[in-house]
C-alpha cells in the first residue's frame, strides 16, 4: 500500500514543525521569555552523528526552565538500553530523529510535563530496514487536582482514540515509577515504544496525534494554576519532589541512558534536569496534608476516566 | 596463619568504632549541629535483610548535610552491580558490612568529600565462600587550591603505603569519572575493590588506615577554608556543580545502583544527594576565571605528589 511506504523526510519535517509550533505556543503562555535556540552538529568523526537544536527558555515567568530539542542522530550501533527488550537488534546501525520537551514551571501549583515523539530506523547490510515510532507525553504535579488529571487523560484519550488509549495509559504507569522509591513520577499520561501497528502511515498518525494535543492537554492545566498563591512551604515541597524527577531521569529513564551512553550531546539530554533541586533526609509530609494527599492519591496509577 | 583468619565480628566492631569517632570529629568542626542517629532495621521477609544506622546532620554551621552511614546486610543473591565484573560470584548469596559517609559544606571554598569501607562475603553451599574489602576517599572541590589536593593525596598515600598508593589512586581517578561529561568528579584520592591482597589481617589492615587517615586528610583542608568570605557567584557555582555530583551517583556509582538494584534503604543510598543543586544550560565559566581553572587544573587526573 502505498501510503504504508516509509518516508522518513516526511517524519523530520513534522517533527521540525512541531517544534516551531510547541515553542511559540509556551513563549506565548510565558510571555516574560522567548526559547533561544542552539544549533549544533556533531563532527563527522563522533560517535554519534548528526544534529540538532536545542531551545531553551530560563527564568521565564511562568517557566523555571523549558526545553524542547529536536535531534536526528545516527549512529553505528544501537545502544544496550535500545536493545535489551529486542537482542535482535543488537549491533545494528541506526538513526533517530525526535522531539523532546521537560517543562519546570516556577508555580509549584503547576505541573511538570515531559513529551518525547520520536522515529527511528535501524539496518544491518543484507537484512530488511527496521522502523519503529515511539512517544508519549506524561504529567508530575506537585499538588493533586481531579479535574486535571481528568482533563489531561480525557485529552490524551481522544487524540490517540478510545481503542488504544488503556494500552498506551497502562505502559505510561508502567514505565514512569520509581521503583526504589515505590511511587510513580505523576499521574502518567500516555506511552509506547517499538510502535509500528497498522503500517507506516497509522502508525505516523499516532506520534503526530501525540504532538498536536499535547498544547491542548498542558495549557488549560497551567491557565488554571499559574495564579494560585504559594509561599516556602509550597516552593520547598516542589524543589524537594524535583529530586525525585531527577532519579527517575538519571536512574530509570532509557531514553537519557540512550542518549549518554551512544555518546549523544550531555547538554541537551540533561536539559530535563530542573533548575533547583533539594534533596533532605525523612521527606515524608506530615498525614493529612495536601502534599501527603499527592502522594497517596495521585501517585499511585489509577484510572482518571 | 592465624592472624589471616576471617573475622567478620572484628570488622563489624570496628566499623561501628570507626562511624562514632568520624561523627564526633565532625560534629566537632560544625560545632552548631549534632548527628541524628536513625537506627533501622529490615523487615526479615525484605528482599534485602539487615539493619543500620544513619546519622545525619542538617542545616549546620559547616555542613549544609553530613550523612555518615553503617549497615550491615544480607542479601540472597549479589545484584548485576557487584558482578558485572566477577561473574564467577553471581547468584552467590551475600553479606556486607560498611560505614559510607557524604560530606556537604556550606561554604563552597571548602570541598565535598566521600568516603567509603566495606566487607563482603559471599557464599553458595559447596563452595568455599570468597570475602573482599573495598573502599577509600575522594575529595570533590569547588575551587582548586595545590596545598589542599596535595596534603590530601600525602595523607592517603601515608596511610596506605608508597608501595600501593599509586595503584589506588589510579583505580580513584579511573572510577569517579563522569564519562558523559569528559570531567573528573574532583581530585581524587584512593579507591580499591574486591581487595584481599595479603590475606584477610592485611586487608583490613587497610581499611582500617583508610578509615583512620580520613578526619586528617579532610579536616585541615576544612579549617583553611572554611572562614573564606564567598558571595552569590560562588555559591551558584557550587550549586551547579553539586549538579555533577548527583549525575555521578546517579548515573555511574555502582554503590549506589548495588543498593537500589538489591532493595536497599532508598532514604540511607541517597544520603549522598546534595541538599540544593542547580542545573541550568550551557554552564561553560568564561576563560580565566576561577571556575573554568578548576575544570582546567583540577578536574583533569593528575599527580599531585
Amino acid at each position: 500500500m502505498n501510503n504504508n511506504h516509509v518516508n522518513a523526510d516526511a517524519v523530520e519535517s513534522w517533527l521540525r514543525g512541531l517544534q516551531d509550533r510547541i515553542c511559540q505556543g509556551l513563549a506565548a503562555a510565558d510571555a516574560e521569555k522567548a526559547f533561544a535556540s542552539d544549533r549544533w552538529q556533531k563532527p563527522p568523526d563522533a560517535k554519534l552523528r548528526g544534529e540538532g537544536d536545542t531551545r531553551i527558555l530560563e527564568g521565564g515567568g511562568l517557566f523555571e526552565r523549558a526545553g524542547v530539542a529536536f535531534s536526528k542522530v545516527q549512529g553505528d550501533a544501537l545502544p544496550p538500553s535500545a536493545t535489551a527488550a529486542r537482542p535482535e537488534l543488537s549491533g545494528r546501525g541506526f538513526c533517530a530523529v525526535g522531539v523532546s520537551l521537560v517543562l519546570h514551571p516556577r508555580n509549584p501549583y503547576v505541573p511538570t510535563t515531559h513529551l518525547n515523539v520520536r522515529f527511528l530506523t535501524a539496518e544491518k547490510p543484507g537484512a530488511a530496514p527496521v522502523w519503529w515510532f515511539g512517544g508519549g507525553y506524561d504529567l508530575t504535579p506537585y499538588y493533586g487536582f481531579v479535574e486535571d488529571a481528568q482533563h489531561w487523560h480525557r485529552t490524551a484519550r481522544d487524540a490517540v482514540s478510545e481503542a488504544i488509549y488503556p494500552q498506551l495509559k497502562q505502559s505510561c504507569d508502567d514505565y514512569f515509577f520509581l521503583a526504589h522509591r515505590d511511587e510513580a513520577r505523576g499521574i502518567g499520561g500516555i506511552f509506547f515504544d517499538d510502535w509500528n501497528q497498522g503500517g507506516f502511515a497509522e502508525s505516523f498518525g499516532l506520534i503526530q496525534a501525540v504532538g498536536d494535543s499535547f498544547l491542548p492537554a498542558y495549557l488549560p492545566i497551567v491557565e488554571r494554576r499559574r495564579n494560585t498563591a504559594y509561599g516556602e512551604r509550597q516552593r520547598n515541597w516542589q524543589l524537594m519532589r524535583r529530586g525525585r524527577y531527577v532519579e527517575f531521569n538519571l536512574v530509570w529513564d532509557r531514553g537519557t541512558h540512550f542518549g549518554l551512553q551512544s555518546g549523544g550531546r550531555s547538554q541537551s539530554i540533561l536539559m530535563s534536569m530542573p533548575p533547583q533541586v533539594s534533596w533532605r533526609y525523612d521527606d515524608a509530609p506530615p498525614p493529612g496534608t495536601p502534599e501527603a494527599e499527592l502522594l497517596q492519591e495521585f501517585l499511585k496509577p489509577r484510572q482518571w476516566i
